[in-house]
C-alpha cells in the first residue's frame, strides 16, 4: 500500500451538497514555519452516481480551464446533479498564481511529476495527492490544458493513450460527447506516463482533456469550447440530465498526431518568424519558419521546413527562440 | 554643448556604400573588464540627399521592426538610393537578445530614458547616443514598435506629437505615405518627452512610427505592414524611386487616441478574461473584461466596463493581471 | 519652478466629502507596458480649515501606522471635521505589499529619497510627488514610523529637527498634544534632509512622527499610541472637536537623542545576544551585547559596551548581525 | 545495512577529553571544486557512561540553543563529567550562517529532511549523518528549537511523540528534569516522522527539545531556560553531578497541544493584527486576529476567531501574512 | 533491467561513416513547453572494431577537452579508422554554455550525479543516459577534465580506481600510451562512485581521464597534452594506425595521490595568498598559504601548512576563499 | 563648494601616530535600518611632510594591492616616517568581500563612478568621499590594480594621463622610482575621467598605479612588484628614508599603449582559445585567438588576428567569451 499523502482536505468528499475549501499542503518555510499552501477544491454531490474529476491549472499559465471551472463551481446546483463532481481549478496553485507553467517554489512541472512523492517537493506532493487520493474516486478525469505561454493550439479536445485495438472505445465516446470543433487522438502525449493521463492509465480510470488555446492568454472561442465540453461530459456520464447538453457549432474534426516527423524544432537561437498559421494545411518540405539574427542583421536567416504533411495544430508564439524549441506540430485527419 | 557620448561607432556615417558594424558601448563588468556591448548598425549611402533613420528593438520584445530592418539591411542596394539610410535594428540590444521590453542589465526601458546620460546606465547611454549622435543626422526618424509582451495592437502606423494647428502637416503626409491599414494620431504618446519621439521633437526632426502587433510574437500581417511602410517612407523622402512604392491593400483608416477615458485598467489582481476583441466597436459602459480569482474560485469575478465609445486599438494579452495594468485602449475615427 | 510630477491622482484634493482612489504612478515594464502602480490615497474635506497629512508605509515593514490610517480612512466622518485630512496609508506601496523597508522594484528607501526625481526610479517618483504635490497642501505632516524589521522602539512620538532656540515651540506643542507615553526630540533624525521631515523643513511645514514599535510586527500597545496620537493631532489642529481628545494613560516622558556616543554598533559579523532591554537605564561602559560565532563555537564571544548613559530607546532584534549594524540607541531625559 | 554517510568527522567520538573540529561535508561546486562545508562539532568525553547529544541550529534562525551550546562548548570541563556529551551547535550550518530557517544552498528544512539521503542535497546529507552516525551514539537527544523568524513561543520545553499509555515515562521524567517554566507534550509535532525526533523514535532513543522563544531574536529569558535545561538534563543522565542541578524559578506548567482546532490560520493575504498575546487564556470564538488591506485601506478587515479554548503558546510575529499561514496555536493544561 | 532513458539520439551509433546531431533531452518549461536540450554528439565508425568514448564538458568550465574533441570531430576521417569513436564534447551542455562547473538549470554537478535518474533533473538525466546508453557501447572511456574555475592542475593524465594488485594493468597501459608529461593514479578520485569513472567501474569498462589545466582558462600546453593523448589512445586501441602515434616531449612522470594529508584546506574565510607553485616539491609543515583579511587589514593573516611532503599537483586559484575550500593537493612520485 | 560627503571617518587624519578604523557609510536597508558599511582605513602620521594615499580594492577582485596594503598597515612604524601615509586597502569594500570587480549592492564599478555623488548609490558615495575628502589631502595617489577576474596583465606599473609635452615629468619620475619590471604610459586609461586617476587630474594631484597580475588570483611575482613599488614611492616622496629603497631585479622596460588597434575583441560568443602569451612579441595580422563552438562542435572556429605589432601586455583569461569582450591588448616599447 502506498504511503498516505500528507495533504489534508478541508472538504469531505463523501458528503452531499456543495462544499468548498482548501487542500492543505503543509509547507514549513522561513516566512511561515507552520503554514500550508491552500489549493482550492470544490465538491458537489447528490447521492450515489458516477464521479467526474475536472482539473485545471495543472500548468499555471493555461487559463481557459481555470475560468470554466471557477464559473462551474459557482453555478452548479447540487440539486440538479446525480453523483459527484470534484473541481480542482488551480491544481498547481503556486504556478497558477504566478501565471507560470511551472511552480515558482520548486520549478516543478506538475504534468511531468506523476506519480509524485508524499515527501517530495511541493509539486511532487500535489501529484501524489491527485494520483493517490483523487483519481481513485473518479469514473472520469478531464484535465483542461491550453498551450501555455509558449504555444498556441487550434482549440481541441484530446484523447491521450489511444490504442487502435478497440480498447479506447469509451474514450472515443467521451471525446465525441465533448463536442469540440477539433479533437485529436495520440498514443502518448507529451510527458507520457509522468502526466495526469498516465496516473489515470495506471488506475484504469478513463481520462481525456483539452488543448484549448494558449500563449498565456484567455481566448473567447477556446473558453466556449471548454465550457461546452465540461457540461457535455457531465451529461455523457449521467451526472447532468440530457437536456443540458450543448450542441457543437460544427461537427468535430478528428486528427491524429504521429511521431517525431510531425514536429518542427528550432535549429538555432534567434528570432523566430512563423511562415504558417494554425489550422493551415501544409506539405512536407514547405517552409515552416525563418530564424533571424537581429544582433547580426546582415547574416542570412535560417529556413526551417515541415517534415510531414498535415494540419497545423500547434504553433510556438514567442519571438525569441532557442535551438531545440518546438515551433510547430501537425495533425492528420483520421476517422474514429 | 552637450558632452560627447562615450559610444564609438565602427561605421563612418559620411562614407558612400553599404557598411555594417557595431556601436561599441564600453561596459566594464566582472566578466569583461574592457569589453563593449556590440549594438549593430547599418548605414547605406549614395551621395547627397535626405537621411532616414529607422529604429527597431527600442523595446526588445517588439519584433516585426527587427525582422523588417534586418531584411532591409541585407537587400537594400546602395546604387538604388539617393541620400542615406541608417538602420538600428536592435537599438536596446541587451533587451532584444533577451526578448524583453527592458534591458536585463539595468531594467531600463529605452523609450522612457531619453534624453539619456553619457555616464548613466547602459540604457541611458544608448538613449544619449541616439538623441545626440543619430537624430541630428536625420530628416525623418521612424521608430518601429509593436505592443510588446503585454499588449497586442491592431497593426497601425502612428504619428505622435500631433497638433491640430496645421503644424503637423509633414507628419500627416508621411503617415499617409506609410500606407498602413490603420493609422492613429496622438498628442502625447505613452512616455511623452522621454521617448525617441520626444528626442525628435526636441531636435525638430520629423518622426513617426508603428504599433505593429505584439504579444511578444512575430505576426505576418504586421510584418507586411511594417515592410511596406518602410519602403514607402523611403519613396516619400525621395531616397527610393517612386516606382518602388507599395500600394496598401485597403485605404488607411485614421484614428485618434484621446485622454484617460480611452483606457481600461484592471481594478484588482487576478485572472483577466477579455470581453472584446481588437478592431471591435464598443460603447461606453459595455463590459470590457472580467477579473477571475481561481485561487478562490467561489468568489464572484469583477466586471470592468469601457468608459468611452470607440474602436479597440490595443488589448492586454497575458491572463494574470495586477491592479493598474492597462487592459484596453480605444481609438475613435477621425478625418486627417 | 520644479517640473511637475508625472503621477496622476484619482482624487480631487479640493472637493468636499470623502474620496478614495489611487495615485497613478505609470510604470512601463515587461509585464505591463502601460500600467500604473496604484498608491491608495484618501482625502476627507469639509470646507475651509487646516490640512493634516498623515503618512504610513514610508517604510513598508512598519505597520502600526498602516493599520491606524486604514481604520481612520473607514471611520472618519467628513461631517464631523473642519478642514481637510489627507491619508497616505501605504506611501511606498511596493514595499508595503512586500513587507519590506525598501521597494522590491528599485531597492529604494523612500525616507532617504527626498526631494526625489520626477523621472527617477519608482521610489524617487513617490518622494517627488509627496514633496512637491502633497506637502505644500498641508499645515502639519505626521509620518508614522516604527522600527521596521531590524529594530524595535520603545513606542514613542518623535519631533525631528528640534532646535533649542524656541523656534520649535509649535512642534513641541504638537508633540505634547500627541500624548504618547514617550516622546523624543532630535536635531537630525536618521536620514537627515533626505527624509519626509526634511521635505517639510524645506517647505516650512510643521512635521512630527512616531517610532511606534517595530521588528516587523504589529504591536497592540504601539497601535493604541498611534491611534490616540492621530486623533489628538486632529483635535490640536481644530479639525476634530476638543471632545474627541483621548487622554494619555501616563504623562509623557521626554527624551533627547544625542550624537554618535548614544549608539552601539556591531564590531563583527556573528550572532548577537542583547544584554539590555527596551526602557532599561544603562550606564556608560555597561555591557550592551555579546557577538557569538556558532560556526566556530569554541571561539570566545565579543563583548560590546554602551558608550553613554541613558534609557534604551531602540534595540536591534534579528539575531544574525553584520559589522556596522546598529544594536542600540539611547535617549536621555530632558525637560521640554 | 544503510549506506555510509559521505561526511567525514575531524573529531574521534571515542576519545577522552575535549575535542572540537568540523564535520566535513564535501560539496563540489563552481567556486570550490574539492571543498567541504565545515559543520562544527564538539565532543567531550570522560570514560564510560551515558551519551547526550545536543543539537541547535536545526533551523538556522533559532538562536538560543546556538548560544547555549557555544557557551557549553567552551565551559564544560571534561574532568567534571562522566560519559560523553556531543554538541552540534549549528547543525544546518549554511542556514545558521544565513540566519534562515532553511538552507540557502538547497532551500532544505533540515527538520523535514529525515531520514535524509547520503547522496542527496546538502541538507539531506546532514540529516542522514545525524540519523545514521550520531543518533545511534546517544542515550538522549535534545533538539533546541525556538519559534524561528515567523513564530514566537512562550518559552517551553517540549516532549514529542507522547503516548498516554505510560510508555512515555522516561520522556516525562526528562521533561521534568529540564525544569522549564512551561513544558508541553504532543503526540506528533510539526513535521512528524521527518524530524530529528522522528529519527530518534526510529532508533529507539529518548528525545526531547525546546521551543524557546523566536521571531528570529535572542531572548534573555528563553536563553536562561535553555541553559538551565541543558545542564539539568546532564545531571538527569548522571553525566554531571547532582550538585550542578539548577532550580526552576517557578514550578513547571504542563500543557498539551491537540488537533487542528488548536490552530488559527490566515484566511487571506494581508496585514495581520494579532488580538491576543502569548500566555493569554482564550475562549473558542474569541477574536484572534484581524487581517487588514493597506493597499485598499477602505476595505473592511477580516476577523479570525480562535476555534478552541486554551493558552496562547505560539504566535505569528511578522505583519504581512499569506492565506494558510499559522497565526496562533494553543495548549491546554494537563497533569503529567 | 533499468528503465530506458527518455533521451532520444539523432545519430545512429551502429551506422558507418561520420554523423553528428543532438541528444534530445526533452525539457518542458515555461519558455518552451515541448522543447529539448540539444546535447551535441558525433559518431565516427568504420566497420567492426573497438569503441572509444571521449567525453568533455562533464564540468562546463573545463575547456581543453571541449576544444580537443571539437577539433577531432571535424578532422577525423572515418576512412582512416577501424571501429568506432563516439565524441561528447559538451556533456553537460547547459553548464558548458554557461561556462560553469554545474548546470544553471538545476545546479547539478554531472560528475557527482551518476548513476543518474531517467526521471530526475536535467543533469541526472544526462548521467543516466551516459551510464546506461553510452558506456555499455565502449571499450574505453576517456573523461577529459581540467581543474575548473577554482583549481589549476599541473597538466596530467589520470587513472582513477587504481588497485595495487595488478588488476589495473590495462589502465596503466592506457595511461602510458596517453604520453602525458605527468600522470597520476588514485584509488578513489573526488566524487568516488558518483563519477563517470564510477559508472565505468560498475560496467567493467576501462576508463581514464585528464586533469589538464584549469582556472576556467584554455591553456596551450594543456591543450597539446589532451590532443596528443586522445590520438595516442586511439592508436593504443587500434582504432588509428600506429603511425599516428605522437611522441611525448618528455618521459611521463608518475605520481600517486594519497589520503586526506595530501590536501590543504582553508581554515577561515578571507583572501588567500598561495605560498607554493604548481610542480614545486614541498615538505610537511612548510607554509602553504596565508589567509588575509582586507576588511580588517590590521588583523594578522593566518598561516596554513602542508601536512605531507610531495609535489604540488593542484592549486586553488581564486583569491577569496571560504573555510573548507581545498587550497592544494599533492602527489608523490611512484613507479608504475 | 561641493556638498559634504555623508561618510564619517573614525580616524583623525591630522593626528600623529598610527590609527585604524572605518569610514562609516550609512546604509539604511531592510536588514539594518541604522547600520553603516565599514570601509577600513589606516592613517600613519609623523609630523609635517608629504602625504601619500594608497588605494587597493578599487576593483574588489584585484588582490595584490589588498595584500600589500594590509601588510604595510601592520608593519609600518610611524616613528620611521616623515609626513603621512593613508591606506585604503579595500576601497570598494562590498566588492572586495564578494571578490567581484563591482559591488554586489549596486553593481557599481568604483573606477567608473568618479566624481561620485554624496546622495547616490553606495559605490557613488565611496567615489565622492575619495575624490572630495581624501584626494585633496594627498601629494601622490597610487591606485593598485590588477587585471581582475577577466584579464591578466604582465605585472606593470602604470602612468595614466601621460602627455608628451614634458608636463608628465613628475609622473615619469615616480614611475621610475616604482622600479617595476614593466611600466606603461597611456594618455587615457580605460574609464578616462570617471576613474580615480581622473579625480586626481581634476585635483592636480600626481597619480600613478599598477596593473599587477589578475585573473582573480594572488600572484607571487605581482605581489613582490607591488610591495617593492609602494615602499619605493614612499622613499621617492621622502616619507621613508633612502635606505629603505628596494632595487628592481631588472631594469624597467617602458611601454606605451596606443589606440583601438592595440586591442583585440571577440567577434562572436563562444569558447576562446588564446594563441599568444603574455610578454610575447606579435605582428599585425598574426592569429591572436580562435573562437570555438562546443555546442556545435562540427562548426569551424573563427580566427581573430592582431591588428598591430607589439608586446602582449594584457590577455583575457576565462574560456567562455561574448562578442565585444577584450581578448588582448598590446604595448609598444618607448623611451621615457
Amino acid at each position: 500500500m502506498p504511503a498516505a499523502s500528507r495533504i489534508v482536505s478541508e472538504v469531505d468528499f463523501t458528503r452531499d451538497g456543495k462544499q468548498h475549501g482548501y487542500l492543505r499542503l503543509f509547507h514549513s518555510v522561513h516566512a511561515s514555519a507552520y503554514g500550508f499552501i491552500p489549493i482550492p477544491v470544490v465538491v458537489i454531490r447528490n447521492g450515489e452516481g458516477p464521479t467526474a474529476l475536472f482539473v485545471a491549472g495543472n500548468h499555471g499559465d493555461e487559463y481557459e480551464g481555470q475560468v470554466a471551472l471557477a464559473n462551474l463551481a459557482r453555478r452548479l446546483d447540487p440539486a440538479r446533479i446525480r453523483g459527484r463532481v470534484i473541481l480542482l481549478p488551480a491544481a498547481n496553485l503556486p504556478a497558477a498564481v504566478a501565471g507560470r507553467r511551472t511552480s515558482p517554489l520548486d520549478e516543478g512541472n506538475l504534468n511531468r511529476s506523476f506519480p509524485g512523492d508524499p515527501d517530495g517537493t511541493v509539486t511532487q506532493q500535489i501529484a501524489y495527492y491527485i494520483e493517490h487520493a483523487l483519481v481513485p474516486l473518479a469514473d472520469l478525469v478531464c484535465d483542461l490544458h491550453s498551450g501555455g505561454s509558449s504555444l498556441m493550439y487550434l482549440p481541441s479536445a484530446q484523447l491521450p493513450g489511444y490504442r487502435p485495438d478497440g480498447s479506447s472505445a469509451p474514450g472515443i465516446a467521451a471525446l465525441k460527447a465533448f463536442a469540440a470543433e477539433n479533437a485529436y487522438i495520440v498514443e502518448a502525449n507529451q510527458g507520457g506516463d509522468r502526466t495526469l493521463a498516465g496516473a489515470c492509465a495506471r488506475a484504469g480510470v478513463l481520462s481525456l482533456g483539452t488543448e484549448a488555446g494558449g500563449a498565456g492568454h484567455v481566448t473567447a472561442v477556446a473558453l466556449r469550447m471548454v465550457e461546452r465540453g465540461v457540461v457535455n461530459l457531465l451529461v455523457h456520464l449521467g451526472i447532468l440530465p440530457e437536456s443540458d447538453r450543448i450542441a457543437a457549432p460544427t461537427p468535430t474534426r478528428y486528427l491524429e498526431v504521429g511521431g517525431a516527423e510531425y514536429y518542427v524544432y528550432a535549429p538555432d537561437n534567434g528570432l523566430y518568424e512563423p511562415l504558417a498559421e494554425l489550422g493551415e494545411s501544409v506539405m512536407s518540405g514547405q517552409p515552416a519558419a525563418r530564424i533571424h539574427f537581429p544582433e547580426t542583421p546582415w547574416a542570412e536567416p535560417v529556413m526551417v521546413p515541415f517534415l510531414h504533411k498535415g494540419i497545423v495544430l500547434c504553433k510556438r508564439m514567442p519571438g525569441r527562440t532557442m535551438r531545440g524549441d518546438c515551433l510547430f506540430h501537425l495533425g492528420t485527419e483520421v476517422a474514429v
